[in-house]
Formats: C-alpha cells, structure tokens, sequence
C-alpha cells in the first residue's frame, strides 16, 4: 500500500518541467493525413519511446504499414495481485491550416494567459499530446517516488488516429496477446466543465448509408416532361420525410429494438447537471430540441438514436435555375445507435425500408459507411466506482458520468478484438479548439489531470 | 381574291435558289451569347434588312442595349380590309461547341441525306433561321406571283433569343405601337411528326422559388448535436414530401385555382395521336407517368400544372462520409401553370406553405425565378381555323393542335404588352438538334413551311 501525497507533491513541484516535455513533444509536427510529415510522425514515436525508456518502461517504435506505434509495458509492484491497465492515446495532429488565423507558431506550446485563465498554447496541446501526457508524468512521478508503478501498466500510443487509424485493427489483431490487459484507459474526452471532472460510460455507435435514387436515362427538360416522368428528388424527398414520425421518432421497422431507457437514478444526475435546451443550443443558434419528444436535451444526445441526413444533392444545384428534372440524385443518411441496436440489421431494416418506397420506375444504389454499436459501460463496474472517486478526491467536485452523442472506434475495438472494457477519463474542455486554429490545454487540466491518473492508478491497485 | 396556286408553283421553282440563301444567312455566325460575334449578329440583321427590301418591305435594323432588332413592315392590297399580322422569329443561334462533335462546318448549310432524309445541315438551319426564312420566301413568291401580300404584313426578328431576350420587353414598350398587329405568327415550334403539321395552342407557364432552410448558425457535428439540434435537410425533405399527395396532387391551398379540364373532344383528338406512356417514357428509361393518378402522358404534360424539384443541396456531398448538420439546405422548385393559374399567387401561397411547415428553431430565405402564366388560345379562334385548314391542305393530313409542356416567353410578352394573340405554327421536328452539334432542318420542312405560310396568309387574307 503507497501512499499518493508524495507522488501528487512531486507532480506538482515537476510541473513547469513538464510543460517543456510537452512542449518538446508539441514541436514535432506530426500531422498524420500529409505524407510531407511522415517523418516527423516517427519522430514524435521515437521522442515518446525514449522518454518512456527513462520512466523505467520497455518501450519501442512498432512498424505499421502506416505510421508506427509506440508500444511500452512497465511490470507493477513485485508479489502483488494489482490489475493490468493498457493507456490508449495517439500522437499524431491535426493539420494547423489557414496559417494565418494562429495567433502564434501552432508547434511552440508555451503558457499564456487567455481570458483570464493560463493555458498551453498548440496544435496536440490538447489533442492527444497533452492528454496522454498526463499519464505518463503521473507514472513518471509515482516511479519516481514509489520506485515502481502501483499497477502493471502498458502503452498504446497510435500516430494514426487523426486519420482514420487504417493500421490499428491489424496491429491489434496481430499483438492481441501482447496487448490485452485487465481494462484499457483512454484518455481522449473531456470534463463535464472547467470545474467537473467526468467519466464517459455510453458512446453511441453509428452506420451510415449512402442513398442514391435513380429515375431516367439522362436530365430532363421539365417543361417537356414534367408531370410524366419521375424526379428522383420528390422520391428521394418522400423517402427521408418518411423516416420520422410527427413526434420524431423513427419509424424503420425493428429501429429500437436493443435501446432501453436510462435509469431513472443516472438521468436525475444529468438533470443535475443543469444543462438546458437553451443553455445547450442558444450558443449555435437554435432553441429546441429537435428530437423524439418529451425528453431533455442530453437525455437526447447521450442516450437516443437518432437518424440524421448529412448531405443531399441532386440536379442543378448551380446560381439562378435550370428547369431540369434530374435523372438522380443522392442522401447521406447515418443512424447514431445506442445500447444494443444492430448497426447491420439497421442498415437492412433502412435498405428494405427505401426499397419498399420505391416506384417501379426508379432504382436506388446503396454505399454503405461505417457500422459499430455502441458503448455502454455497466454503471457500477468497480473500476469505475473507484475511478470516480479518485477524480472526486482530486477535483473536490463529485465526477460525474456523461456519455457522449459521438463514437470512439477504439473502444469498440478493445471490445470487440482483445475482449476488454475502457475506463474514458479526459481532461479537454469544449473551448479547446481541438482541430482548429490556436487549439489550447488549459494548465489546470494538464497539472490536475497528472495528478488524477496517479490517484487512479493508486485507486485501482487498492482492493 | 387571289389564286394561291400559281404561288406554290414558284416555291417549288424557286428552292435551290431559296436554300442557297438560306445558306448565306447560316454562313454569318450570329451566336448572341459571345461578345466576339457582336459584328456577325449585326451583320445577320443587316443581312435580313437588304433581303427584306428585295421583296418591298420598309425594313430596317433598330438598335438595341443589346443586339439589335429588325423591324420590316409591308402594306396589304390596296382597298381591301384584310387582317395586319406580325411575324416573329430570331436571327442569333446557339453556340457551336463542342465543335469535334460536327460531321462538318456548322456554319455552312448545305443539302445531305441523312438516314434516307434529305437535310439542310448546319447551325440555324432548323432554330430560327430555316424556319423565319420559309416566311420570308413565302413572302417573296407572293409578292412575285401577284405584286402585293395577301396581307398587311410587320415583321420582328430579335438576335437575343437564345441569350434570355434582355431587349425584348423594352423594345416592345418602346413600339407598342408601331408592333401591335391583329395577331402574331410565331414560327420557332415544331409539328407532330413529320407527316403531321400542328398548331401549338397550349403552353405552360413557370413560376419558380429557390428555397433555403436555415437552422444552426454553423455546421454541426452530428455525433454531439444529433437529435437535439434541427437538421434543416429533414425539415426541407419533410416540406418537399408535403408537396404532392398519394395521387399526385399538388397540396398547395389554392393551386388548382383557374385550371380548367380540357374539352372531351380534344383529349379524344390527343388520345388519336398515338402516343403512349410507353413510347414517349421508353426512350428516357422510364414506364410510368408520375404526375396525378388516372391521366395519359399528353394530358399530364400539355393541360396539368406541376411542382418539380429541380435541384436540392445541403450538407456534405462529396465522398464518403461527413457525420455533419448542416446550417442550411436548399431547394429549386418550379412549377408548370396552366390556364389561369396565376403565378404571383401561387408564389405567395407556396412561401406561406413552407413558412407553416417550418419549425421555430428554422427560418427559410426565398429567391424568386420567373413567373408567367400559361398561354391557352380559344380553340375555335377564326384565324386558327384558317390555319389549320390551310395546313392541312398542303400536308394532306389534318393539323392537330397541340399544347407545349415549356413556355414560350414572347407569346405571353406579346399577349400582355401588346394585347395581341400569337399562332404559333412551326415545322421543326424533335429530331433537328437544335441546340446540339450536327443540328438539321429537314429539306422538306423547308419546302412545304414555305408552302404552308403562303397558303396560310392566303386564307387568313380571306373573309
């Protein structure tokens, strides 16, 4: 049994050392999805594996067809029965264009004061750099005290997730074995509020369907065939009206099979949250909820499907007007799924469901997008309950369990590919500006979110 | 009164002479949209201006803001009360690209079989120069044979037709009363079919609206904000969809008003015609009418309005996939009118149906196009009697009257500015090309339009 206070003491008196980590680490532009960084992609794994070399960790730069992985292990304290944990994050960046709306050199992280509140500036200061950096100065200072670390600990440090991780299914298919831990921890959300440490328990999954109506051979004249022929609009139209009822919900058959309410106790705490329809949607422009009726707002995002159309074209779509009548046109649909919904029987139900409306003149081709279920951690999973605490400890606020409206393929692939649940603790705040101009990371949630990754890896290790 | 015979025999006599002029007015590349063929359109004018006075026409070329126009007038036979008509066609042609799609110079016109059919090639042939030409030539035998027109004759040839006629209006205000005529004949339509001279009596009118629903203040994340925040492609699909009914109706309060069934004898006459859904959707790849239930194909597109989508644009629609909301979606729709439907009312109507359908968090932006009424002739109209009858004794098989699905602006111009009817009496065919590259008038067409408008004038000339 250790003791935390020397560790989080450490951490504190380390924390402007820390920062020039981070900041080294922020100065490789490792931009994943432009070839002109591949580079500087190995580099930041190169720089990630000889600091985690000096921590004590057995670490090393692992080829992908892609941009390579930093995979490190470090063994927990000799005789002791205390839990694996694999940490998840990625080292890669968004791009930083237009240039010009940086108010400074996005690669040089540096502190400064913004509104009032001190944050570290640049691209990766929040996403993923400075996150994932939290961990390791957390399992920097508790080694550095302790002498060993409180759990077994290994490391998955991708480069590219910013891109849409093509290597990591194989790479996790090929090294499940080496891989697989007790429970994995990522670190790649956000807090509730400046204020409010959080935990994300329920990710919705999503499938997407591309949709595309066809009628005749070519364009039409509407003048002299309007009336006779088919518009693959109005068809198309008639199609995505149908797919919602007058209260909003959706009406493909089998939809919400697999969803089930959130209990009453969780939907209190969010209530408890405070956040409103008009606190929620004033700051984009709107007032109400758009979704199936009589639920709140974060009842909606957090814990309903929902069918979205992301995009529709068809015919002209130039200045002024042509009077055609098109011979196509196209939607983009996807479906965000909660608890146990299918994404592949809905992708069916939604096929048959377009094809059942269908006039006998037009045909429909079908591209599919995407297809993972979601998230839903059991409330009361014991690492959990204890990683609750020790953020509560920390933040001297009680953590609260969020979901999130939007999907992590990780943890899906954990899951799914090496059998293992994921602990989602962040320290983003929505201000970040993560994949724009003069992204930031505030210095509290750099300095208290080391010290929370020491309070929970000594919270797991504890019976 | 005259004999008409003697007339004909020197068309018959005159032909080549009258292709080989024919062909030095397609010669001059008059393409109205290209400000580098500005001298050819005035030479066009000119062109017709000094062949006019051949004939002993008071003809002149009439400056414009934009190409300008020939105005010719011409008396009747002294002491006789005879009918004062204005003849109208166009001297400017489409552009010619891409050129690499001709058989040959699409400025010289020249008499070839194709498919067993002798045809006047070239740009013009058919649309409007071979058509304006076959009056003109009518003119000139007239006037050979007998010394003096059958009529009082005004003619107007614009060189703007092809580029939105931006003079017209302007110049008609001008010289209402120097223009204004009993009636007009308007030679830029087409017959049934080759062996089959029509008069068109019908034509539709447009009224168009683009529409544009407005939700959020930016582009939103699906994954954050779906299900709470409105998606304005659902909001425009639902109000689309709202548009028809289960049979085909367009639901807009208000807009069957001043839409009259055609009389029993003529859908009888159309139904004689011959053609069916299936030869007129086959060829375009379709099968089935898709406008109201229980209505043949010439019906549908000669006497009934529609609402058509003529194009729709929203969210993300380039590859794959954006899980986005989209701050704004649009629409183009346009609708057909017929009879007294009046486009100005329907416009307001169709905006207070959108506006009723639109969600509070919503607000839409609309931009007007076009707006004119349908053209519908008196059936029983005396000079269309004397036409019809004159077309079918030169034809030798009866003229039908035909509507047109598309509008034809000047009639509706001529009709509201100068209180003037128009007979539209054309011998394109649907196979000319107008418009596209190896564009055609059939020798034939020539040859007896020719004829047709010598004993058209005849007989309107007669009491």
């Amino acid at each position: 049994m250790t003791d935390i206070s020397p560790v989080l003491a450490r951490l504190d008196a380390d924390l402007d050392a820390s920062v020039a980590r981070l900041a080294d680490l922020v100065k490789i532009p490792s931009i994943s999805t432009d070839s002109d960084y591949d580079a500087d992609c190995r580099r930041a794994a190169e720089w990630l594996v000889a600091d985690l070399k000096t921590i004590g960790f057995d670490a090393s730069v692992r080829d992908t067809e892609g941009h390579p992985m930093v995979v490190a292990h470090h063994e927990g304290p000799a005789g002791e029965n205390v839990p694996h944990v694999l940490f998840y994050g990625h080292y890669d960046v968004q791009p930083v264009d237009p240039l010009d709306l940086w108010d400074a050199d996005p690669f040089e992280a540096k502190v400064i004061e913004r509104d009032g509140v001190k944050v570290i500036t640049g691209r990766g200061s929040a996403d993923d750099k400075g996150q994932l950096m939290t961990f390791v100065e957390a399992c920097r200072a508790y080694k550095a005290v302790h002498g060993a670390l409180p759990c077994k600990v290994s490391i998955l440090f991708e480069g590219e997730e910013e891109s849409g991780s093509p290597s990591l299914k194989p790479f996790l298919d090929a090294n499940a074995d080496e891989l697989k831990a007790d429970f994995a921890l990522v670190c790649d959300t956000g807090m509730w509020d400046a204020e409010t440490p959080a935990i994300s328990v329920a990710l919705r999954g999503l499938v997407g369907e591309e949709i595309t109506v066809k009628a005749a051979d070519f364009d039409l004249h509407s003048g002299h065939y309007g009336g006779a022929a088919a518009n693959p609009i109005r068809v198309l139209a008639k199609i995505l009206a149908d797919i919602h009822d007058e209260t909003g919900r959706v009406t493909i058959p089998a939809f919400y099979d697999g969803v089930e309410e959130v209990p009453t106790q969780i939907l209190e705490s969010w209530k408890g949250l405070g956040l409103t329809a008009e606190s929620f949607l004033g700051p984009i422009g709107l007032s109400e909820p758009s979704g199936e009726q009589g639920r709140d707002v974060l009842e909606l995002i957090w814990s309903r499907p929902t069918a979205e159309f992301n995009g529709i074209q068809g015919g002209y779509t130039g200045k002024g007007f042509k009077t055609v009548i098109a011979a196509q046109a196209s939607a983009k649909v996807s479906f965000r799924l909660v608890g146990k919904q299918d994404p592949f029987a809905i992708r069916e139900n939604f096929r048959k469901f377009v094809e059942e409306r269908l006039p006998s003149d037009c045909s429909v081709e079908f591209h599919p997008h995407g297809g993972s279920g979601a998230i839903q951690l059991s409330y009361d999973a014991p690492f959990l309950v204890k990683a609750q605490t020790a953020l509560t400890d920390e933040w001297e606020k009680p953590a609260v369990m969020i979901a999130m409206g939007g999907s992590i393929p990780i943890v899906g692939d954990f899951q799914s590919m090496l059998g293992m649940e994921s602990l989602l603790v962040g320290f983003g705040l929505d201000d970040d500006r993560i994949h724009s101009p003069n992204e930031k990371y505030n210095l509290t949630s750099f300095a208290k979110g080391q010290r929370s990754w020491a309070r929970i890896l000594d919270a797991l290790a504890k019976g």
